[in-house]
């Protein structure tokens, strides 16, 4: 027996039909004799068409009001989760924020959890009543409805998990774990049975978009094992145990001291959404940093890796850099309008480019990971952009032409394929 | 300037360009100097999707799971509100149930509102923020959202403006106000600027459904005077006096002492849902009506007109009653199984049957009313099957046949023909 929680994300909640099969697979956990906290998305579209009306009312609008109207969609899901666990015998309840309550900061549209008063929802699961609780909202301190931002169910599932002191936390998804390398692109790529919550950080916070950053965060910090797996599968088959002979029903996000065959290695990621900037002749001088990136900070533009080469002639250097590439034109504005404070000769800016990173806990304790990489890309005529590291990353920044020949070719250096 | 709460429906936020309609009739009221309170339905349809949702989900389904999922449509339209008429500069903000709050009984799906804190209300309305309220929802003893039952805006509306002690509530609806008869059927039949609160209730309860019943009794009790007045109606034109030459916007519900010119008679409702069961010789004895309306009442029947003749011989009499057409066959089937408690020689029923009332207040200062109506009837060939009567209202059963007949009949027997 244990104490589960359950994320169903929008897809999985889309029409009557999926909210039972839903229903199915909570129904399969009660009956195994474990404790079940379930935490729903709104149906798939909802969110995006209450999006949408608030959009149509004004253009700026409220974020107070704006979040008690895209909040309501997971008020629908909840309410018929549990009138469907009822009928199928499952004893049942819903929770909305306020009635927990999941109290957030005011940061409206995109708060974070303060407190989960978890004490009421331990009650009833002691007494074998499931908690079918609305994701994505919570509580701000002038009692107003506040919203967690896209992708905010994940989090709350996670900070549920904590609060009620939860064995696992099951994120129900549409694909069936955290894979290597993005199987659209790496044939060999294959699903991992666990991977460290700070392996899990970078690849999330890299693109594989199977869980929310904030979500891995607070999973680390609470120590919540986190179970990624899929919503399609048959609720009705037979669960494969999480340790067993054939691996388990998906990835286990979890502490690393609880993977036993570690990899140096575990995984291959990209991102496309980079875009480079490189100013030539700053002056080699302190703080000539900071009238560079100051100014973009205040444009909340986040910048990402950031190269500074020695300088030649001891007076001025080169200075290279990447953002998103939504942010790209904007950035050169505004690097532009600060042009006379920095003091450069010249900007060149590209977004042809693509971020390309090896990711695994074992570089720590392993040299050679980076040179490995390096003749790698080497070999196959790839030439280095930028490079970036981190104590078990390591990041470089490519030709965009160049994508998969490097993804698929560091898959098989790093002895990832299967 | 006054304090004033107005309420809108559901076609009247059918989607957001009927949204900003509404925006645009709160803006007039908030620029002309008032304090407003607005209560806002679904979006028309909307329940009814909900609704069908809960059904679909299960059969039977557990009304506190039904209450939060189909009281979600209003924390929608409120937000929506609020969102446009901020853009418009109007201050405003959004309320759902639970956050004024809106305390009601635990009867979930047609809870009766207990209370209604109006404090942090009438605080915000002095400072000049219209407060945009969630219609129909209310908040349980056990923290849980109900809802008070189709048609609950109209209560909700009511209750808020006896709540913070409002000059008059609004009521925006798809009429423009309350007719002396069917306008369908009665081609003279005009609208009436003043009516009572006594003369509205049987109105409403007599199908006319202009206004919720238990609002018009709410509004009586807690003497508010309401507004029936046309959402469609042009925001922007200017707004006639309630009392002026020409008449006011709509017909005010209000207290007979306020209405100066009274007719003996406002008004000439019908309603068809009407069946009518006679039981023939019934014994004549104390505690009879207690064994035919006793199983009625337990199976939820609501017995309407009754009447029952002197007894011929000393032994048996005849009873006669009627109930809504939807119940006929229901009530048949009680009466036939409680035959041998009660004893009556046989039973007939029949639905062709509607009730015409003839209603105003100035019946019971004015004798003769009901003579004129039974002559007027008896001139056209129409013969009364059953009459009842209270105070201000004088009812017969009669031939479905001869509906628009009596309706027209009796609307220029009474001088409402204009």
């Amino acid at each position: 027996m244990a104490r589960l929680v359950l994320k169903f994300g929008g897809t999985s909640v889309a029409d009557i039909d999926r909210i039972r099969n839903v229903a199915e697979h909570v129904k399969r956990e009660v009956v195994a004799g474990n404790e079940v906290a379930v935490i729903l998305s709104a149906m798939a579209g909802k969110t995006n068409e209450l999006v949408e009306w608030c959009s149509q009312a004004a253009a700026l609008h409220d974020a107070r009001e704006y979040d008690s109207v895209v909040a309501s969609g997971e008020i629908v899901t909840v309410g018929l989760l549990a009138i469907m666990l009822q009928s199928m015998g499952v004893n049942a309840r819903s929770w909305q924020g306020w009635q927990i309550p999941i109290r957030t900061d005011g940061n409206h549209g995109a708060a974070r959890i303060k407190d989960i008063d978890g004490s009421r929802l331990v009650e009833r699961l002691q007494a074998g009543q499931v908690a079918v609780v609305a994701g994505f909202q919570g509580i701000g301190p002038d009692n107003r409805v506040t919203t967690l931002g896209r992708g905010g169910s994940d989090t709350s599932a996670v900070a549920v998990a904590a609060a009620v002191n939860a064995d696992r936390c099951d994120i129900y998804t549409d694909v069936d774990g955290v894979y290597t390398s993005d199987p659209r692109i790496v044939e060999h790529a294959h699903r991992l049975d666990k991977i460290s919550y700070e392996e899990m950080l970078e690849m999330a916070s890299l693109g594989a978009k199977v869980l929310q950053t904030r979500s891995v965060e607070l999973a680390m910090v609470r120590r919540v094992p986190v179970l990624v797996r899929s919503s399609f599968d048959d609720p009705h088959a037979p669960q494969p145990a999480l340790d067993g002979p054939f691996g388990g029903p998906g990835t286990l996000v979890c502490d690393e001291d609880e993977i036993v065959e570690q990899h140096i290695v575990s995984g291959i990621a990209y991102s496309k959404d980079e875009a480079k900037i490189t100013l030539r002749r700053v002056a080699d001088k302190p703080g000539v940093a900071a009238t560079v990136f100051g100014p973009l900070a205040a444009a909340n533009i986040n910048v990402d890796m950031i190269v500074q080469n020695v300088s030649e002639d001891g007076s001025t250097t080169d200075l290279t850099f990447t953002v998103p590439v939504a942010d790209f034109e904007r950035a050169e504005k505004v690097i532009e309008e600060a042009r006379d404070k920095i003091g450069y000769a010249d900007m060149a800016g590209s977004t042809g480019v693509v971020k390309v990173s090896v990711i695994g806990i074992g570089m720590r304790s392993h040299a050679g990971v980076a040179a490995q990489m390096f003749s790698a890309l080497a070999e196959r005529g790839i030439n280095i952009q930028l490079i970036s590291t981190s104590e078990i990353k390591i990041s470089v920044l490519i030709d965009a032409a160049y994508t998969e020949l490097a993804v698929r070719t560091l898959h098989s250096v790093y002895g990832l394929d299967r």
